[in-house]
């Protein structure tokens, strides 16, 4: 069936130095109109670095937006027009120092389709390697290396809170088992 | 390590339907400011219903914000001071029609909590029974039965790509695994 809700007006509430909010007028299936509420987003990567051992390189940073230290997996927003898989690159060196031989894609997703654009890209990289840890100014991480069987079971037990790295987390245990 | 960052000033920038957007000016570990850009949303529920069968009851909508339809775990958004569990049983039934005899936690995550303080519930709702379908006003969603494994396959090709329906369905399918 077709449910596509076809703009009428569309407002610019804010334009950010991330985000921009819009507000759409639109005209709904049934003929009545609405409104929907939408943060426009770059889009971001994540990368889960897995070592020989089956290891995990995590990282630790204050989210601000929700007023704790989170564990993640290494992540950055895209530069416009830039390739996913490069921003993974370069986001994995400059948060853990580490380069890697093979990056494998896990798929993209919708952080939160009802009020977002955002897409979220996510690789995993093995074979890593030493290079240059170097994080953007005023970014302020710390590493943490977890054994990937207890990163799936913090999952289970609700300590890894972040969308992306529970995705990741998930998605790259089933493909080593798998392989 | 303390990365927290002191709000200096905040600056409330719109009051919406369903979200909030603030910018706090805050201070940094290293004496700089910067300002980061937050959603306020509510937070939300939901809840993968599986038949005896091993089937989930998923939905199909049109999200505006990505411009598609998306297959989806019925959810919904919190009302003020509501019980997660609650609103999971009213979503549940709103939009499948199913009652459930057993509801498990599945956790809670947070959607990207980069720019937002949305934070998802989830719950697993087994040994259903026919309730009443009641979808809101201008809500238009189409529901659709598939086996879970099926799921677990589009999860890993990239065919659901709803962040909290992929979370769902793959914590769903490890707790049925190791039960």
């Amino acid at each position: 069936m077709d449910f596509n809700e076809k703009t009428i007006k569309s407002d610019k509430i804010y334009l950010g130095k991330i985000i921009n909010l819009r507000v759409d007028t639109v005209l709904l299936p049934n003929g009545h109109t609405s409104t929907r509420e939408i943060v426009e987003h770059p889009g971001g990567v994540g990368i889960i670095p897995v070592t020989d051992n089956k290891e995990v390189i995590m990282v630790r940073q204050f989210r601000k937006p929700v007023g704790e230290m989170c564990l993640e997996i290494p992540a950055g927003k895209l530069n416009f027009g830039e390739d996913p898989y490069e921003c993974g690159v370069r986001e994995l060196e400059e948060e853990t120092g580490y380069k890697a031989k093979n990056i494998t894609s896990l798929g993209h997703f919708y952080s939160t389709p009802g009020f977002t654009n955002e897409i979220l890209y996510l690789y995993m990289a093995t074979g890593l390697y030493k290079g240059q840890v170097k994080p953007d100014e005023d970014e302020f991480i710390e590493t943490e290396v977890l054994p990937l069987e207890k990163l799936v079971q913090m999952v289970m037990q609700g300590e890894i809170k972040d969308a992306k790295s529970i995705i990741a987390i998930l998605k790259a245990d089933m493909l080593i088992k798998n392989t």
